[in-house]
């Protein structure tokens, strides 16, 4: 149909659709950034969508039962706060559309999670948004189950681009969704078949509907402009029994005459003459930034459609017990169980006695038994390494088609999938995650956990086989530098427990934070439990702390972590036997003891002494407490890799690298 | 069939198969850890393979037209040592198969590249072979098209497992091959429905046939048991127009009574009891790693099966002629063109009188537009972001199916199958590659990018938009600790240059590079030339240097990378015109520069002055600079990102984040 046929035939549509394309062009332009082909494409999917199928309230943003509506796309960002400003949420005024991608504006250039009401994720790098959304599915199922569907029934609608489909993080989405037959969750691919360096066709002939089906999706299609045609799709996606990916046949930029159906209306703005010339198209006779009252009046309209379904549905919600009324709020709301601490403090009381010679995986899988209990909101998961990564306890099952109260995912392997579906677990509310894998494929990971830390999502990451002691797999699977790569990361604890007591207080933080994920660095082999005097306070929280204390006169600090604090605590039984007084760190978590003020990191280390740091892992992250902080070189030295790893049983690549007692009390006696 | 009717109807082959099986058995029972459920359901493929179809020559392991075999399953790793051992290469002993994951041994827990001849690339990250394997498919079309087929026309096989298809590279993987049409891969499907966590449909149900044929696959099938059956799959394989996957049914574990078709077999030794009833269910009466001579015999026949085709391939190399043949050399061999150093040479001498203001990306294009006319074998591409990475050329054409001597990759929306493409290319030989993304989506290559660093790859990474001072497009857009991931990453030159003349050092060293790749941080945003001054000499390859002396006495020290250069300049202006004698160092490598001798360092970096740093990131990799080397806290600042940017035009971003002349100024004075 071209555009005077859908104009006449659909007029109203024309009108509401016909406003998101404009607010588009005009705060692309004003911004003299950002992406307008992708709006203007999505529109009449999008009104379409909003208008008849959406369940949302503008009004309540964060209704729990409300339907989560993902732009995968998030570089079409203005077609989101089109949408959200057009239906009246109340922090997405005409006044923020006019800030479009500048300093302060809750309307970035990609949307961003937290700065905006009716952004459900933070999307831009490609592929996100779509893997998030499954996780949000995964949430509305198990809330579901725990609930009941008069309290949690909704869908997770996703619009996904050709780059979001082309993504090798997608496949992970989609065989994660189809093995887990999520009919709730719905992808309107924006097909039009333009990526930034062409057609599609340069790059991928990839026939996306028989992809789809081949893991386990329904598909249908519909012509992307044709309002009536959209209309019948998106209700038959409701009704499909598996997640439905919708082909939306789309011209990317529709209506402008010179630069629609090509890469010129992608990314950068129109061009004031070619907006005049659009907006003649459209039959859009009305100036920048403005919509009329009566096109306003309509959306609103539409923004209120959902306002009694949420009556009812609260009245359902308030017909609950009110202990399970209560309960639905705390989780949704993503409150701490007050059972942990207490869960934590009798866990570490009794291991500090028991003294358990355990890998802090196997510490970490202990301390989850003590958790999962009485944290009934944790959903578990591993991306294929169940056995090694020791992250599922026997008080939970499988989440599955046919058991959706279990609490444990089988990712499948699909680390970058687990990661971002973690951030759609928490995001959708209701859900804590934590998912496993080897550390080193923190690198597969890396984009959705980047993600977390700049949402502030608090998933833990069980990252266990942290280091060349894992031993025969070598090089490939032995960190040396993700330690760094963590703590490089912003707003991300990074946990390397040395015993079964340290786990106990890193979990404890992982689990009651509130705007940080937390990588657990967990070792394969076995450690023995340094802290067997039992101390209520959480000692990971200061993120160092003296382990144990020089005798005589403090001549040396050795800093270490994990499965190094051993190493470095024989290490002082050598230097004291020869009267050299030196004192242990345990430093679990740099990021924690970064932020304690001046005068306890000066405690911990205080000047004057030899300061040498342990860990198996390359030093970049070690200078500021070797050399900051009152140290200089002449007095500081790191015993730790230098390279990558190798091929040996652990205890050879221990000794062969050269992290051993004696060569830590070496490295101490030169700088003595 | 079962075992006792394949042995019957097959004892050639049952000999040859059970070879390897019992070797993978043993081998892995000696090192007390390994897998041996792979080796054990795969041997009958393999020994189809190199029996009857892999063109190879045990005495010649890097003849240039052998196929390629990649074991993508890395974890079978004793089936591609058994391999090599029976078939008679030299290096792989008998007795190196009894240190199998011991230290120094060339047979590692997974097959490392340049560990043991016939390793054609490192395994082991699941996924990373399958997607290598495009890589090397695309440099035997390449070099077929520019040496001609007389010399290049071989295979590139790959033994693929179901987590090398869950994981999502493989799907960039299975997309780049579809579209380019490349028939001279094969994968090997390891169809044994197992992995870690049970079997496969716990995790996933696709259809990977359709899967594959989605994206312009033959897709063929055989019983992985059977020797017939497998080589008449084989043979037509050889004979597709598109890349085929062969889904090859097997059992994993093969043959052992108690534990084959389950995990138990897949990555931990048998035991010795177990050992000894498959020994009697295949009928194997030898001991431990004893190989009957006969056997032996027969497999070194299969490695010296490829003799006289090599031979006759050596008489057509002879033909061409002398300069073409030893062109042909040059490039398989890797050697560096020597037409490179007169053309940077050139370039330098003309930008630095002509000091264009512009990119760093953009500098980079014209480096390229320099180099790549004198330095045939540069392969360059971007994953969909040509315009934005300037990484094409007008002298060299896309490569496609119709355009095999086109140079120009386009990769799609895909970073991390382009990072292990860019692996294969130059592990093929005969190209050096370069690909683009933006800065931040190293995040997604990551996996690969740590295997140029573990194999020695010196593949060129070009990361354009490498700081906030991208703009608008905000902070999933926004690298800040991806300098510390890459200065972090062992055997990993990560570049920042300044300015036009630095970003053609950089670029002379990438490309110069033998062992070790290079990450080429480049600016959205012009930057001035600063190096107006022409120097023959590559300063760049010093890591750091002075680039603008203190007037005065030197109280003040500067160090800058990249955009941030221009700003330490304007600084040093401000303290100068208080007469605070202040030197700026540019540093845009460190790695070079910590590669540098004590002496020098300590020219550039003398003590007693105040240190400022200077760089659009975290800090992390500056405390050695900062703090190190006769530095103090007290005498040591850091201008630079503490979290996360945002979106906003960049000059505003660099107010408000505090990265100005002023600040530095203003830090400067602080600690005066």
């Amino acid at each position: 149909m071209d555009i005077a046929s859908l104009r006449a035939a659909h007029p109203d549509h024309w009108k509401l659709a016909t406003a998101i394309r404009a607010l588009a062009m005009d705060a692309v332009q004003a911004a003299n950034s950002g992406h307008p082909g992708m709006p203007m494409g999505m529109a009449d999917v999008a009104t379409v969508l909003y208008r008849n199928h959406l369940k949302f309230d503008a009004s309540a943003p964060n209704w729990a039962d409300r339907d989560r509506f993902i732009l995968s796309a998030g570089h079409g960002s203005m077609l989101l706060y089109a949408l959200l400003h057009l239906t009246g949420y109340a922090q997405a005024t005409l006044a923020e559309v006019k800030t479009f991608r500048q300093w302060g504006s809750r309307m970035a250039g990609h949307p961003e999670y937290g700065h905006l009401e009716g952004v459900e994720t933070t999307t831009g790098p490609l592929g996100q948004g779509i893997s998030t959304a499954v996780g949000m599915a995964i949430a509305e199922k198990s809330m579901k189950a725990r609930f009941g569907a008069k309290v949690v029934d909704h869908k997770i609608w996703v619009i996904a681009g050709d780059g979001c489909l082309m993504e090798g993080i997608s496949q992970e989405a989609i065989g994660l969704a189809g093995k887990q037959e999520l009919d709730n969750l719905i992808v309107l691919w924006d097909n039009n078949n333009i990526t930034i360096d062409g057609r599609v066709t340069v790059s991928d002939i990839t026939d996306q509907h028989a992809r789809f089906a081949a893991s386990g999706w329904d598909v249908l299609a519909c012509d992307g402009h044709d309002p009536a045609d959209i209309d019948r799709a998106l209700t038959e996606a409701k009704k499909a029994k598996r997640p439905v990916l919708v082909d939306c046949k789309t011209i990317i930029g529709f209506g402008s005459p010179n630069k629609a159906d090509s890469y010129s209306v992608h990314g950068a703005p129109l061009g004031d003459a070619e907006i005049a010339a659009t907006r003649a198209v459209y039959g859009w006779e009305h100036g920048p930034f403005e919509i009329p009252a009566e096109i306003k009046a309509e959306w609103e309209a539409i923004g209120a459609r959902g306002a009694a379904e949420r009556a009812e549905w609260e009245a359902r919600l308030a017909a609950l017990s009110p202990a399970k009324a209560a309960e639905f709020e705390r989780q949704m709301s993503r409150g701490v169980s007050k059972k942990l601490g207490a869960a934590i403090r009798a866990f570490k009381k009794a291991n500090s006695e028991a003294a358990p010679k355990v890998a802090t995986r196997k510490a970490s899988e202990m301390v989850l038994a003590a958790v999962n209990p009485v944290v009934p909101e944790t959903m578990g998961g591993s991306a294929d390494l169940t056995g090694s990564n020791l992250t599922k306890t026997s008080d939970i099952s499988d989440f599955m088609p046919d058991n959706r109260k279990g609490r444990y995912l089988r990712y499948g392997i699909r680390e970058h999938g687990m990661a971002a579906a973690m951030n759609g677990l928490y995001l959708h509310g209701g859900v804590r995650p934590y998912g496993g894998t080897f550390f080193c494929f923190t690198d597969y990971a890396r984009g959705a956990m980047r993600l977390s830390a700049l949402m502030g999502v608090p998933a833990v990451y069980v990252m266990t086989h942290d280091s060349i002691g894992l031993g025969e797999d070598g090089p490939t699977h032995q960190p040396v530098e993700h330690l760094a790569i963590c703590r490089a990361t912003p707003n991300t604890w990074t946990f390397r427990p040395a015993d079964v007591i340290e786990t106990a207080e890193a979990w404890e933080l992982a689990l009651s934070a509130e705007k940080t994920p937390s990588v657990l660095a967990l070792s394969r082999q076995n450690l023995p439990t340094l802290r067997t005097k039992h101390t209520a306070t959480n000692m990971v929280a200061k993120g160092a702390y003296v382990l144990e204390e020089a005798a005589g006169k403090r001549q040396v600090i050795l800093m270490a972590t994990g499965s190094e604090v051993e190493i470095a605590l024989k290490a002082r039984d050598l230097l004291q036997a020869e009267a050299i007084g030196t004192r242990v760190v345990s430093m679990p978590c740099m990021e924690l003891f970064a932020a304690q003020d001046e005068a306890y990191r000066r405690k911990i280390l205080p000047p004057g002494a030899v300061r040498v740091a342990v860990e198996a892992a390359v030093r970049q992250p070690w200078d500021r407490w070797l050399l900051g902080e009152r140290g200089s070189e002449k007095k500081a030295g790191f015993v730790g890799m230098e390279g990558f790893g190798a091929s040996a049983p652990a205890e050879r690549l221990y000794a062969e690298f050269g992290i051993t007692p004696e060569a830590i009390v070496a490295k101490v006696k030169a700088l003595l």
